[in-house]
């Protein structure tokens, strides 16, 4: 842990940089791998999964019998799931826009709507765990908002099988479409699609820095991606009303994440991050991926701000993916915070609520992209196609402000669009 | 134009492809001419400015004198940009997403908040024409959205003034920063920031190819932008019922717009084909830009399809940037549409109407882009941020999901993050 008793132009701007994750070098094979499946298809997928996972399939596609595992996973983590899911779906299917009408003037009628994107890929990587969490927040926006088609691909075990867990919460979110597919051929698999596997609109999901290069690449090849990914991030904004032991706890979960993990206390307590301070020593040594941990906590960053005020200003200006606001009045600085992903707000608010099941996603905007970008939501499945129908009327009032305009934009040709529909009208 | 009197398997892809535009022969002196704006700031846009405007300014902010230039506009085209922009105001307006706290579960409270971006760069593209209507798409919803600091940027003419529609435009929207930068050294200005023009979170606005490539290139590092950019696009779908003459005069007012612009017809009729072809040959004699608008007719397309359904299964393959239908029903045909940028139904609905005046965007996806993405609206100006609260007794019911679901996916800190606050309560 690094420790900064003050806030100044001179540290500023280094406290809120991210690590400079530079993937270049990874381009050139992943353009390769890419164009392998481009060229082969399936062929190229069943030869990637044998190198990569270690196993030759018989069939890259879930079948029925296999989703007959489902039945291994234990009562109370499916009664779980099923909670999950039913928070997720009841926060999502609030985002689904009403179509209203829009008179702008009389006979001018406007309206937007929201349509589905009608194919689309999720990605869920692989790993020492079965990451089902992902299939829920992204299966359960995808199904509401009524995608045509949605394919899920996630890298099989050695023993050639997915976790029935993952297979579980596919099958309850109503995902029938579930291949053995990881890592760039999954990504290549969806962008240009197979004999198998069908070509999808958009890709989501998250990966290592070789499945994010990877969607970067078939994202300037017309396939569009959700959001640029980073590693994940936590800011803790706390005053000295908050407990240190929760914030200590809050700091290991997000170090869990893995050695690129950003975790950062900002507080205008010098008692409370000397206090958090211990706690973070007094709980990591009972942690168990100790050395994980450890390491990520490398980069943890304890700041002492000058004042309340002043925290919540570096906040903003950092812009992180999950923000915890633990203070005297956590709602109202709530409304002063213009740049982070997620917001957790009091003492019994954990991150670790929104990753799994209070109902928010978990998919969010890292390296400063919550400046501008949203986490994925409804939107993210969907485009919104705005209408407009003029009646004859209407065109009769609305046409001689298009005429000039036009014609002041020398779009001469607009203009007479317009024309010849008034002189039929007379 | 081209007529295809048939659509098969053999020509449908084709039909459906744009052309290919390769850009990377101009990435290098791109580059270098961003890389001289982030080096040398101001000194670099006056040189710039200088060398491809062919003007050596005294100030690149318009000041208070210059603002009087509004009066020089016609009284007719102020009240048709007054018009306008109130139209856009009001289907811009009913964008704004109120926030709607949901209790997924008693005690956990979940909302999503649309907070502006706080710093949003508009620019406007010079030529022959001043285009004041994109001043309105960008300026209305960014001020509607409640943008922190908008700055406008728009190449200056020769003189070394702004045409006075453009700044009458910018004035009646309320943006005050307005700089005389166009081209590269614009959109390096707003990414980068210099000493006058302050770096911003995200860039609006269509361009040139130079423009285009510049605001690809500062996108991959850090800044964002609003959509792709490519030539614009007409399909027009129509049945029998349609006005022939109505037609021809809307692929003329596409292809006034250059020579990659890309006008399609495609109907089910074959004397309406016939019909607009001669139409089409009829008014392009009469037209102002006749040179620039038949190179554009050369890539028009017109293609009849089997039926109806046909026609609009194209339309949907193609997903055009605008859409015209003219039929028999128009809304019921609407329906099915679900791949589009913006839809003008019925006979007395120019694209020219969303263009200047009836209230809708006309920053439109192009190149296919429709499949995935929406025009600029008010959400383009703004990121959705949720926000989540936990009762201590919310956490005792939520807390043992949470724990159940991190264990599984092996992430006990995230567990524990849960447990010592439960802890706690007991």
């Amino acid at each position: 842990m690094k420790i900064y008793r003050a806030l100044h132009t001179g540290n500023w701007d280094t406290l809120i940089r991210r690590p400079e994750i530079d993937s270049q070098d990874i381009r050139p094979q992943v353009t390769k791998l890419l164009q392998q499946v481009k060229d082969n298809g399936d062929q190229a997928i069943y030869e990637l999964t044998r190198q990569f996972d270690g196993v030759l399939l018989d069939s890259m596609l879930v079948g029925p019998q296999e989703m007959q595992a489902v039945d291994a996973v234990d009562e109370p983590l499916k009664a779980a799931i099923i909670q999950a899911k039913d928070n997720i779906t009841a926060f999502h299917q609030e985002q689904a826009e009403q179509t209203a009408i829009i008179e702008t003037m009389p006979g001018v009628q406007c309206w937007r709507r929201s349509v589905a994107i009608q194919r689309v890929g999720l990605y869920v990587p692989g790993g020492s765990a079965p990451l089902f969490s992902t299939v829920l927040m992204l299966g359960v926006p995808a199904m509401l908002a009524g995608c045509e088609q949605i394919q899920l691909c996630t890298p099989p075990r050695k023993d050639g099988t997915i976790h029935p867990a993952i297979l579980f919460a596919a099958k309850l979110v109503g995902i029938t479409q579930i291949y053995k597919i990881g890592g760039i051929q999954a990504i290549g698999a969806l962008a240009y699609g197979t004999k198998t596997v069908a070509k999808v609109d958009k890709i989501f999901g998250p990966g290592n820095r070789f499945v994010t290069m990877a969607k970067q690449i078939v994202s300037q090849q017309g396939v569009a991606i959700d959001i640029p990914a980073g590693p994940s991030e936590v800011l803790i904004l706390a005053d000295s009303a908050a407990n240190p032991q929760f914030i200590a706890a809050d700091l290991l979960a997000q170090a869990e994440h893995g050695p690129d993990s950003q975790c950062i206390l900002i507080t205008d307590s010098a008692l409370l991050l000397d206090q958090v301070y211990q706690a973070v020593e007094g709980q990591a040594k009972k942690a168990t991926r100790t050395e994980q941990i450890e390491k990520a906590l490398q980069n943890c960053r304890l700041i002492l701000a000058g004042d309340h005020q002043q925290a919540i200003d570096f906040s903003n200006a950092y812009a992180p993916e999950h923000l915890i606001i633990m203070s005297r009045d956590p709602h109202a600085d709530s409304l002063k915070i213009y740049n982070a992903g997620s917001v957790f707000l009091g003492d019994y608010t954990p991150v670790a609520a929104g990753d799994y099941a209070s109902g928010t996603n978990h998919t969010l905007p890292t390296n400063g992209w919550a400046t501008t970008h949203s986490g994925v939501s409804l939107d993210s499945f969907v485009k919104k196609i705005t209408f407009q129908s003029i009646t004859p009327g209407g065109l009769a009032l609305i046409g001689p402000v298009i005429q000039k305009m036009a014609q002041a934009e020398q779009l001469d040709a607009h203009s007479d669009a317009v024309s010849i529909r008034l002189d039929h009208i007379q």
